[in-house]
């Protein structure tokens, strides 16, 4: 009875003195990354001088070796390659769309438009009539008059929610189904209205997913202002388009996911990923998407190694080979952890922009959440403190499933994202310093709760 | 018995038929703004149409034309102009600093600099040996070196601070209070470090305050890349600059603060005032400071109208005549309120920039806070949830100190601020239309919870 007496008066300042530990050595998190952080330089030299770098291109292989040196110099214990193929798109020279004419006369208009990623073009100008279609409600109910035309899926991005990813998700299925559900009926080339809500006229290319059961017609976006004046001439006139692009599926190449990490000093086979994807659409710097995440990774390495932090856990580091178009590295990571029977505890992702950190998702069980939903307070004075049920990334996905671990994504403000998401505008001078070091310093400050408390 | 035992069934049933009702009140505001909304375009015209809008300057005046008119076009039901004497500092032509000495060789090294707001320039060149000091404590240490010589504050912008405003907190008495002490000891002139982390070069103005008992001696802020070459050869070389500047404090001017009401259907003689500043400075297009401020105001009152609200209490929107080097506007608003001996309810300004909505600064009663925080849940879906005791704005401050009624202020996230502010670079495209519309939803929100619930 006395014990429990004593346990009972002393338990509250055992638990207080953690608390303020922990609190203390976040604050040196984040004094570090504030002070010091590499992460704004790195984007640079990501952006600027590797550049666009979708997965299987030359500038993909340079991009691999950034990594593989940005991990060494930032302090990795350990540095290896991990060998995956991965899908050669190249979207060819010149996509092209224009209005050709109206009510049969003659007319140049050309429409700022990208070529969808996945998509099929050999260069040779398709020209016909356009049917405007607002959604594929009303597709079905105009199947019959499709055939032979150029199908414009105008689905808008919802402006009233008040998280734009929510509208990503609603649009998204126009631009990955869209071109396959027009070719069924006929279509020869689509176009759609780009997944955003921007101001300016940028088109917003991404991947789409061809049916087999129908031909692969060509598909672009258009910015959003082109769009509007092409839905307003559609109302009124019958209008006829010209669209070339060049895009082609070639062989898979070989690439790699780039692997640092701290070892673990108790448990050093067992394994808490952290990580980012290294491509990025061909069309721009892949700043935000996922320059952030390649560099929020490799901050929160340098970071835990230079305040000297020895992790109980192996912590990876992981910059993922091929999430923009086939996932294949976030893939292979899984299967060489399966095949290896590696024991994995945490993974966690920075994929939705450098933006000030709101939060994180975790796809946890309620048991998990109830004990990580504690270090809110700590997380709340750097910002990160809005966590949700649900979330992780797109490359740690597989892992997760397959071993049934805790996965967990940054979430950072959203606001500006699907401005920039996967448009030429998405490139370093979008990203702003002190809001990119914001989020390494949350998920620094989350590894270690987690390398530190278990989950 | 019976009576107490219905309410203890009944209440939590009222309380959340209430709750759910603002809460669809504010989803209707959201959704009309989100989709409807004029604050983009508005700030669009002030910014690039109206321009730079220091108090007192020919572009304020037609600030003033701007504003009244876009009042009676959100739907104000009355549209007025309240005249207050304004200062009057004009820049004059060309602000010039540059080295033209190392160790006693010519060199010529322009700095990017801009004069103070206040600050007094013949347009005389002054040419004198450079003396770098951190501090006031140093300067205080070195008083016995600073005669004839330039005193250049190099004081950091602490870049640990989560809150960068903190930050400014601390740094902004170079700007205000150094040139007179540096002039107390014999100083020519001065040059700061710019009031910013920013990463670019851009100068930051902003006003400072002569002490009457020294000679009002020239200052001008530098860009951080030139703040920080002149600190380097300052530790290694002797450095003459020159500097050349032509501010000038004429008479004071007739101006006006913009005030458009909707009129109280219960408690038409109380009044809830929401306001940002019309003025700017001279140097940008003033888009986050404050031009986001003022079209948060014309969007509520638009909003209101357009969804039929009728307010119980007046609603007084205030474009203030004269934030950044005097607040004559403020002054007056409250000097004549008193006059009248009107009721004050509520007051509100936006003045720390369009970004996302993190939450609102309340200067309230303890008891009042109580009341305001249940609200917090209501917010919660459109970001402004973070609340805090302390907050209001520097227009609104004298109204709430004279009437000693609760004043609150728009606290949007605070990371990209000063990278802008007072500088070149606070331009139309430095705002982002989702972030600005949302600071608008939920100013509208709270406006629209303190009209019907009191305070």
């Amino acid at each position: 009875m006395k014990k429990v007496f004593f346990w009972i008066l002393i338990l509250p300042l055992v638990v207080h003195a953690q608390i303020n530990a922990d609190s203390l050595f976040i604050k040196k998190i984040s004094d570090e990354v504030l002070s010091n952080g590499k992460a704004y330089n790195l984007l640079y030299q990501l952006t600027k001088q590797v550049g666009g770098r979708l997965a299987g291109s030359p500038q993909f292989a340079k991009a691999i070796d950034w990594g593989k040196n940005s991990m060494q110099l930032m302090g990795a214990d350990t540095v290896y390659l991990q060998q995956c193929m991965l899908p050669h798109w190249v979207r060819g020279k010149g996509d092209k769309v224009q209005i050709i004419a109206l009510n049969d006369k003659k007319v140049t208009m050309p429409l700022d438009a990208l070529a969808l990623g996945n998509s099929f073009g050999d260069g040779k100008t398709i020209t016909a009539e356009v049917i405007a279609i607002s959604n594929f409600a009303e597709l079905e109910k105009k199947k019959n008059e499709v055939k032979g035309k150029v199908v414009f899926f105008n689905y808008p991005f919802n402006p009233t929610y008040i998280i734009p990813g929510r509208a990503y998700g609603e649009s998204g299925i126009y631009r990955y189904s869209g071109p396959s559900r027009a070719a069924k009926y006929g279509a020869v080339a689509v176009v759609i209205r780009s997944l955003t809500e921007a101001t300016d006229n940028n088109p917003h290319t991404g991947s789409l997913h061809y049916d087999s059961a129908y031909p692969k017609i060509p598909a672009a976006a258009l910015g959003l202002q082109d769009a509007d004046a092409l839905w307003n001439y559609c109302q009124s006139s019958k209008v006829k388009i010209a669209i070339t692009t060049h895009g082609r599926q070639l062989p898979d190449t070989i690439g790699y996911n780039v692997i640092g990490e701290l070892k673990g000093s108790e448990f050093s086979d067992e394994f808490i990923t952290v990580g980012g994807h290294l491509d990025s659409w061909d069309v721009n710097e892949g700043a935000h998407d996922d320059g952030a995440g390649v560099v929020h990774t490799l901050e929160v390495l340098r970071t835990l190694k230079a305040i000297g932090y020895h992790p109980k856990h192996t912590i990876r580091f992981v910059l993922f080979a091929n999430e923009e178009n086939g996932l294949r590295g976030g893939e292979k990571y899984a299967e060489i952890a399966k095949a290896k029977n590696e024991k994995h505890v945490f993974a966690l992702e920075s994929d939705e922009g450098g933006f000030t950190p709101r939060g994180f998702g975790f796809s946890v069980t309620a048991v998990q959440y109830q004990k990580i939903v504690q270090w809110q307070p700590l997380l709340k004075p750097y910002g990160a403190c809005d966590f949700e049920l649900g979330g992780g990334g797109a490359d740690i996905g597989p892992l997760a499933s397959y071993f049934k671990i805790p996965m967990a994504g940054l979430n950072p403000d959203n606001q500006r994202y699907f401005d920039i998401h996967h448009a030429r505008s998405d490139v370093f001078e979008s990203v702003n310093k002190r809001e990119l070091l914001l989020g390494a310093i949350n998920m620094a400050a989350l590894i270690y709760l987690i390398d530190k408390n278990g989950i």
